[in-house]
């Protein structure tokens, strides 16, 4: 098969589309015949050289993909060979074939295409895992999310809204912010001419945001802390304003605060599989009736992972990049 | 009555035994007429000028009490004139009298004498709160309690070993380290010779601490965020080693681990009495049997505060220093 290799790390030419062997899907695998896959930020990183897979994952990067069951390992039940799926990797997406633990797997949702489903799992489960089985956001609390206009943004949002919470984002230009209102955000806050802090104490008559999801880790610490409400829970899942930040341990203990640090792609598979059956349990029903959309920015070849990721890189798209084959 | 008043912030003289206005029950509080408060290391802030009491609390310093219930406000019920309590404060406690929110009184337990009922209130719900209630402790893990001869160590040693958890302590000499073992300790640190990330690391074949509860705040934030277990949680209640800390996202991401820092006092009165009640429930029934103990160092007279906190501040004591009347 073909898939993108990494011979060098290094800028979006790093990227090579090469015939590799075909995997072969291990006790309680599924082999899936890809469909499309999808751009995360985890991505970059990796062809860059900064992210490692993990023990036993391959080497081929790719954190999500749809496609078609192609064949079952010893041991799988409850999938057949051709149903149409997306799936949770540890690595492997950008390829023709890849290989998925089966609790890793999830029907495609109905109202959705199957390209589309490529732009599902990472984000639902990132989201769904942080922002209410870590962080239990409760109807009528709010929720404040950066990068509001990216994948993990517009699912952020929407879910958020679904639950009856009232959302917050922050983004860099009107456009952006614009797309979050559709997608039904409250507060929209650009963060190159305010300070969120200040216009989320604003917007809550000074209680602050009980949740919070963060990409940007330190550089936003401090403020985040300060934006919390009282009993506000902060959720990273991102480190992209750097990994070591000042903390005002004398604020969160005032405010009752938590602050929790995840990635997905670490997780043991048991732990995976539930956040996965959480997902098509709460999210999928969602996306079914239309109340939630997968927000899909452009699809490119995924030959051409180059160029996709030079998207990302520059920040300009709203919701999620696709790579599609054929 | 006669209370221990702060006319000027200051050292342990700056606690003046003086005669003040009785306090009067409000709607749903309890008039307690004191047998014995204890030391809190709050109170040393206070008296020093750094931790004002809350809105509404009385000036006079006292987190803890035991006592008799003098009279009942408007609206208790459950409690009779005459009954033994003890109760949490936000404030009154080195007092002959003090005025207490129904919802924060206790029985005296079982196999507990009325003076030593004083040691219970702050540490308990201290401990339950943060270790079980928020940090979920389980049966099997590993539990680190810093500063583990301490009023706050020796009951967190017990209960943690009540509920099956493996228990590791810090403490600064020998003598306060066999005392933690004497209480069930099984993994003794002695900070002024050893590292504790590594002692924690060599007992647990490198896994670390699944639940810390930390007295230091930024002096050990970095240390306790590597001492940590996957899916590790590090309770702060206190910062005698300083607020501001450098956190490392990068160590709690890649543990998934969770910061909590929550102080009791500041709680509102629906919150206390959730804790207390759930004390009442689960920790109560432990000292009934012997099977916890309070721990205390000394009593001292009331009218003597200030050599209560002078015993305090020097850090000789094991467990709890309690101030008596008559």
């Amino acid at each position: 098969m073909y898939a993108i290799t990494i011979p060098e790390p290094g800028g979006p030419e790093a990227l090579v589309w090469a015939e590799v062997a075909d995997p072969v899907p291990g006790e309680g695998e599924v082999l899936v015949e890809v469909v499309a896959g999808a751009v995360n930020r985890a991505d970059l990183l990796q062809r860059q050289g900064f992210y490692n897979p993990p023990p036993g994952a391959t080497e081929v990067p790719g954190l999500e993909c749809s496609g078609r069951v192609a064949a079952l390992g010893p041991g799988v039940s409850g999938w057949s060979v051709g149903d149409e799926v997306c799936a949770l990797l540890a690595g492997g997406g950008y390829a023709e074939k890849v290989v998925v633990p089966a609790g890793q797997l999830l029907p495609v949702p109905e109202n959705t295409d199957l390209v589309t489903g490529a732009a599902l799992p990472e984000v639902t489960a990132t989201v769904w895992s942080n922002v209410f089985m870590i962080a239990h956001l409760r109807p009528g609390e709010t929720f404040l999310v950066h990068g509001g206009s990216s994948g993990i943004g517009t699912m952020a949002v929407q879910l958020a809204k679904a639950v009856g919470a009232r959302v917050a984002v922050t983004a860099g230009t009107k456009e952006k912010l614009d797309r979050c209102a559709e997608l039904g955000a409250d507060i929209l806050i650009n963060y190159r001419e305010q300070d969120f802090v200040e216009e989320i104490e604003r917007a809550t008559d000074g209680a602050g945001a009980d949740v919070i999801l963060d990409n940007m880790g330190a550089k936003y610490l401090d403020r985040n802390i300060r934006a919390l409400a009282t009993n506000g829970r902060l959720a990273i899942i991102g480190m992209q304003g750097g990994v070591k930040g000042e903390l005002n341990i004398a604020t969160l203990l005032n405010k009752r605060g938590a602050i929790t640090a995840t990635s997905l792609r670490a997780r043991p598979l048991a732990e995976k599989a539930a956040i996965v059956a959480a997902v098509r349990e709460h999210v999928w029903p969602l996306i079914a009736t239309g109340r939630v959309r997968p927000i899909v920015d452009r699809k490119l070849p995924m030959s051409d992972a180059a160029q996709a990721h030079r998207v990302v890189e520059e920040g300009g798209h709203i919701g999620k990049v696709l790579l599609t084959l054929k």
